[in-house]
């Protein structure tokens, strides 16, 4: 396999390269009934896109959505739903040269070993436009969760160092700013830094955060298919994310089961609404959801695509320095947000359906076949 | 399904609670032809045994496996291998109590919420012997690994605060020292540390370090399948694990392009021995190996039962304050080291299968059809 | 992959060979809260047990089932459920010379071809005591579709050319005989004709029929994932197994459309309830249920183990001639029913899990979130 | 999942309705480096075409297919390959009647009861032009198979009970006649049936049959996952197919062991090249291919849309005649024979890079690591 297929129910198959004629994804298992439009899956795309403002590459793409199945008289119909989007503007010239090289910090190399050649134009299918289907398939998801009451949202924690100060936190800033931080002032400083960093032919890097609310409570299942493992496999599958963490993530290595630890509570004795008096967990316990508000964060590395000056190798044998030239961004942070929330609700979606199939009563009752089971129930009892 | 399989091609089904009858695991899809023997699995499951010194709890299990199939005449037959460990200590009276209760920090209320109702006996699945299973068939993909010259090994890098300093390094220290620390004197420091807290009757935390040397060049798929993913699901889904870091992790947030690239250079230019000046991405580009070490890292919490008071809740609406009583260790993070080494080695060596059918000159060679393939190749050419 | 792992959300991992410790099964994915007990597993295990009567092979095997996990209580708790059954009379000696040669009908010849070498002692894998796993895992799975009031049973419906008359048709009669008929006469007249067989060291084959009743509609996906795909690649996954149809099969290809289609009815016009004047679909039309019985057929070989003089080649290179000794019945069918039993409701009872995510509605209904879905929906009718 | 995704690492995900935007699929896990071009897709979408004949719907669809990524320079890139056909000629209001009742024989009825509406142009993906995904994929599946010199085809061995012989069998023939006949005066006999049945406003069924030469002996795996159940399930998923027999098939219930055993022989004795007297076990043993000829059929129903007036129900409550208009053939069988074909080169690709995993030595040289793996072997052997 390719590895291009993720989800076990709600399952999302992507396709397409950076140069080739498009990309999209089929999203298979999506239940029907769902209201779905075009305009539903742009909203996200719209998010991903270049050529938005100064600190995203000045490409010109419109990166326009069709669906081409799985939606009749606008309401999803349980089968597969397929998405593209055509490339429009492709320049495969401006990437000629690199294919006599290996770029550092990009998948030339491994991709090369892996498959005896490379489809060298634009990074082919390891390049960021890989992510438009991501992004498509998580509008869908994000659809079907809210259909629940489920919200996921996420935004630029930290870039170049500069991270958001609690107390300015305001989710409404997010869309409002080009680094998509929820604090005005942090993100003012970040497009000072970002500035000078393109001066320099340089880039940096950041910390995304996503939050998810509304969840049901035993969402995800014992061991392997924790929800925590699933949403660190689906953040770590995304291209430039080289760690995870949940709840209070690596602080928790420093911490005592004293103080990581999180209390339960009534606040009415006698009530059955149980409350946690902290939140160290992030929302799991045992990879299963307790219903209470998730938190994670992924750390997301500079852009490798520099114009400074690099050491490198050719394919011919020679030590040769380069300086990537094209379209890039100083800071992939921003545009990675919509798709870090995309992995995230195709996770839950999939896990959330998944997880109906846990207890027998709920079964019973979902087929209406409640008497058959107490049948069962009762006979035992007898023994 | 309650997500106790994990692989695609080397699978591995675990099951069993802290006090059912025994835990285990039947592995799928192990290759033929590899000597194993209930020794090697022993080996590894007596690392990860209660009752080695002050520091982890006193039960006295002895954790006996035995191979039920799949070996004949010390070979691995291509078939599933079934491993068992009876438990032979259970004592489920000392649990009793926590029947009425959740405990803060453990998994006892969202499994009441997913199932209804819950083994309550020493966590059942939730327990930490759940790894015994992860850990036998993690014995059998090291064996596996070590057929190809592929080394796997963990180790604590920090507990309590305390981290081990690079140049005391010294790999045999490792299986020396309680901690589990490859320096004698940070581990010492460890050793005062913990006496203090249980004398406080609290816990701590840590961060496991996982170095895999040997691995070839075009391991791991693009896209969701990315062997960086993997590695972060497989350890993610250890019970304590709150974080996953590859290469340099959660510092890229803070790194610049030009400072995070790894270059490639040859030693000798002409000749095809590539060589990086640098390992800040962990040896995985596009989620792909690049042939060099992989190293990665995850943060483990600190141990939630502790004897100190804590608030919790009862299921009859009151708010009560607990003490967990058992034999519970103060730290977690010596324990997990060998659970860390052996999901890293579960999905190499399931990565590594996979990865077989990732090009058409290769299968033909394998498969002693080359002419067939050069047919078709020349034919193509001559259109 | 070794191919033991078989379901989507409840799945079964077996295990196990002829001659060794012993074999099972683990049960991954079933949901909590159905009481089972080792009587459940037994009763089912014992209808495959050898030993029973002079037509089936006169091994005295206790076949005696252990449940190591997954059972609180008496209930299922959700977790994997692991079943064992020891071997006790393995007599290894009875088959040492056959790993010099290839038995004919058998799976030595390819196991070795797969594999390189074979487990050779009672055909190891590929055995039949491999269904042991099958039959206890499917009894699990019938004790959860009894609690939705769905039924499966199987009968011998031909033996060597001889088959049951529909007038004769009695359900009871099939657990009295020993050739598993529902027809005492037709049983009577095969039991003859096995006399007959023995003398000859011969064996004979036949056809297993099975009904499935009380299965909601709606079951069973399209395209890849018919419930007639699933249930024809359980069923020739039985070793023995030459052919699968449902509804009419193979009749289909001489009829008409006109005679071959169900007309849809309704007994009282205005009432909901639709009925079929003709069932020659099987119940089953694109892949999905339609909530009336479905019936299905398999193709049984004779047992391929047989005393009668046969032509060979050994290792070494030699045409030989082999009379196969050993404990052998001369008819497979009778002991497959339970064993066909097994895999359809193995295979029923996933779909049904996989089937609850088919329409937001009712997932909207089973989370209590109705009012959520309305939002929504009401929102998209507004544009 | 709506189950539109099949296979373990060459992977399949198809999309579309008969009268949406197109139809299409997604092929990941193709193997880098097969030459591939749209012309090798079109030439076998162009046999599953309508419109060709008296005999087929007399639709003019170009189905034109698109290669829209995967591909580079004329080679597979190891990356998903994406196919897309787009509808030209759909005349919805053709069927706009048929949203008011259940047309007999269709899946009008349990895809309505399973997603609680549907999409009623033309039978939306339950149409038999979801098989432009499966023809379009099988199409790469064969490529790869070809470059190991495997060889599938498929062919109408019956139609209305006229049945081909033996001695006419003539392989070109298949393309010659609209019936895909191997057998000139069966297919003359069928036209004239055909001619009849158009008249009468009816359909026939049919057998297909198909062989598959040049398979590896060890391809398949033991228990669920055979050869010989991955065929079936993948012939028993395509629209109209009731039954599926391999080798023998059913006649094997009325043969006995001494006739039915396949006899190995050596035609030099001392050589290694083993043969068989017969061939009814169809190439499988244990779910493993013997490496000789592989032959199954498919029962295929006669088509259900007949102009011929049949009884059936409206979703108003009425019982109801109707005569099915618009564009039918009176036979699917010819049609079906692509898609047969189809089906089973993705199964047999599918499996034979799964089989890639099943021995150390092959594998260890497979990596350039025999020697690590020596080293292991000779240590145990010193033990």
């Amino acid at each position: 396999m390719s590895g291009s297929i993720y989800g076990t129910i709600f399952r999302v198959s992507t396709w397409g390269e950076s140069h080739g004629k498009g990309l999209g994804v089929v999203v298979d298992g999506c239940p029907a009934g769902i209201p779905l439009t075009e305009g539903d899956i742009q909203k996200c795309l719209d998010r991903r896109k270049p050529g938005q403002n100064k600190f995203v590459t000045p490409r010109k793409e419109d990166d326009a959505v069709e669906i081409l199945s799985g939606v009749f008289e606008g309401k999803t119909t349980g089968t597969p739903i397929s998405m593209l989007v055509y490339n429009k503007c492709q320049r495969s010239a401006d990437y000629s040269e690199i294919a006599s090289y290996y770029r550092p910090g990009h998948a030339d190399y491994t991709y090369n070993e892996k498959y005896g050649f490379r489809d060298y134009r634009g990074g082919g299918r390891s390049s960021g436009r890989e992510t438009i289907g991501r992004v498509a398939a998580g509008a869908v998801a994000k659809k079907l969760l809210a259909s629940l009451g489920i919200d996921i949202f996420a935004y630029s924690r930290k870039i170049g160092g500069i991270e958001i100060v609690e107390e300015n936190f305001n989710r409404e800033e997010i869309l409002n700013n080009p680094v998509c931080m929820p604090d005005a002032k942090a993100a003012k400083k970040v497009e000072q830094l970002l500035e000078e960093k393109i001066k320099e032919h340089d880039s940096v890097g950041g910390v995304v955060e996503c939050q998810i609310t509304g969840i049901p409570s035993g969402i995800g299942e014992p061991v392997f298919e924790k929800l925590s493992a699933n949403l660190g496999k689906a953040i770590l599958s995304i291209g430039a994310v080289k760690g995870f963490e949940i709840g209070d993530g690596f602080a928790v290595a420093d911490a005592f089961g004293s103080t990581n630890n999180d209390s339960f509570y009534y606040k009415e004795e006698g009530s059955k609404v149980l409350e946690k008096s902290s939140n160290h967990g992030g929302g799991i316990y045992g990879g299963i959801s307790d219903g209470s508000e998730i938190c994670f964060r992924a750390a997301v590395k500079p852009t490798p695509s520099i114009a400074k000056l690099q050491k490198t190798v050719n394919k011919e044998g020679k030590n040769i320095e380069v300086s990537i030239k094209g379209r890039h961004d100083p800071i992939i942070v921003p545009r990675a947000v919509v798709v870090v929330e995309s992995m995230a609700a195709i996770t839950v979606a999939d896990m959330l359906l998944v997880s109906m199939s846990a207890r027998m009563d709920k079964i019973a009752q979902f087929f209406g076949r409640e008497q058959c089971f107490m049948e069962i129930l009762n006979k035992e009892e007898n023994l």
